[in-house]
């Protein structure tokens, strides 16, 4: 496809000289939400999670769960082998990790998380495919200094910088620590995700660089977010550890700086349907990012057995 | 009083070589918080002031108050008199108003709030006596930018820089614009204003000038932090337009950024007891901060009549 074909038919242009906001064009949830497996959604959280974009589910991972990806965060952090590496982001003004990424790969406790049925039963079920990792990561906000977020659709980023062409990706991420309308939670702006925000800009080179610190393309303007948030409101994704939280790629979100005195860590993996693999090339940017950020093995995942140990 | 004379009795050294954790010597509320004119607190209301160190009290000005005082916040804001005066201070990233202060002299919309009744007679019944403005401002948190600010005593800098000598000191706060979970609200320590952090560090010389926009002295570490929390967990300072918020001097507090699309408004205004008048010389500073941030006035504030217009 050339870059003009692919523009013609592109429902989501962005990065253009002027923002826009245009409707969404495909479902949210596919194939009607059938369940895929025996951990899936009750069909009033499908409901909630097609009409508001996201959908909280406090307890799905239990306290010796939590306690053990704990640990395996504790591992990465301080493995000297992820040291410069791209994988490794750091604080703005600060040499301190704010992400991990690529964890599924780096670590069996993370690969089996990310393939157990009680992420991905629901996942497949609202996807209604098979699915692949785009990518995966942890979200450290430190203590005190933990840094804001300013609010984005991932779909842009996913659209505009990976070839990610439709809106049949989403994250489940799962709560590591307690996440409080204190410590610098998520927010997310409810029915956000039926519209698609065409944010101004063109996408510098090598723009993932600094975006993983501090975004600045794919930023929605004020009016923009005035609109949704005068159509949804905000709510705040605050939970219990162990809360798996499924987000619907488009779902607008952001969050404030982490001022207490204790880190807020949140483990995100971000699916995408293998109907709905990567363009030949980015929408909106000059090359691909890195694969650490856009997953180039699409092979389906397989559930893993929960609590079955090492890889 | 010489310098070491001060030393030795101040309950409450700071900007020393370490950080240290200590008692609070002097009562929160003065003269068994004695009723001193018709618009009081409740005795359950002095008696959770005196428990948490702060009080919430919306609906305290009617909408048509509240419209009155942004219209005059609007009004100092472009007010070209006020241009490159210390009174304005901008946001530490960009040229836009962050904080007015003194705005009590500035303005006779909010010299009359300063006096209203129903902000003196509850101030002055916790104080036990006549009190005077040590200072007043209007705070502004923008919209997607607003800056987050650290935790921190304003008893301790009042003291350490404007030689307050005694917590017989505190804040009234107006909510001009709805403080919300979400716009960078206030957060309060419960309890706190019962220790003193004495933090560590020595004050530079004309530390305001840094501080304003952005506070490194007079900041508690997160150990002492961390115990506060425990003992006392955190509130958000949440409600609508017109809330009337009594604040300890000592209560620790800080905000977050406020990522929302509105500005986030408050006005303070800080009234020290007629009986706490600053010493000789700051505690803990090279000299006084300057008359905008601590006030040399010290007549006693008549109240106004509310509503009766122009001063």
């Amino acid at each position: 496809m050339t870059q003009a074909q692919m523009t013609a038919t592109d429902p989501y242009p962005t990065r253009g000289e002027v923002e826009e906001v245009i409707p969404r064009v495909d479902p949210v949830v596919y194939d009607n939400g059938k369940a895929l497996g025996g951990h899936g959604l009750s069909k009033e959280q499908v409901a909630s999670y097609e009409e508001r974009g996201f959908i909280l589910l406090p307890g799905v991972f239990d306290a010796d769960e939590v306690a053990e990806l704990c640990r395996e965060t504790e591992r990465l952090k301080a493995d000297p082998s992820l040291n410069g590496r791209d994988e490794l982001v750091l604080e703005p003004d600060s040499h301190r990790a704010r992400s991990i990424f690529r964890v599924h790969r780096f670590s069996g406790v993370f690969d089996r998380l990310s393939r157990d049925p009680r992420i991905l039963d629901k996942v497949r079920q609202i996807l209604g495919s098979d699915v692949y990792i785009h990518h995966s990561r942890i979200n450290i906000k430190r203590p005190l200094s933990g840094k804001s977020f300013p609010w984005h659709s991932d779909f842009e980023t996913w659209h505009a910088e990976d070839g990610i062409p439709r809106m049949r990706i989403m994250s489940a991420w799962v709560m590591l620590t307690e996440n409080t309308e204190f410590n610098g939670p998520v927010y997310l702006i409810p029915g956000s995700h039926r519209r698609f925000v065409a944010c101004a800009g063109d996408t510098p080179d090598d723009h993932f660089r600094e975006s993983l610190r501090k975004q600045a393309y794919g930023v929605p303007g004020v009016e923009a977010l005035r609109g949704l948030v005068d159509a949804g409101g905000m709510a705040g994704a605050y939970g219990p550890p162990g809360t798996l939280v499924l987000h619907e790629g488009n779902t607008m979100h952001g969050s404030p700086d982490n001022i207490t005195p204790d880190a807020r860590t949140n483990l995100f993996i971000v699916y995408n349907s293998v109907k709905n693999l990567p363009a030949d090339r980015p929408y909106a940017a000059p090359r691909f990012r890195p694969d650490f950020l856009g997953g180039r093995d699409f092979e389906p995942l397989t559930p893993s057995v929960p609590g079955a140990g090492g890889p």
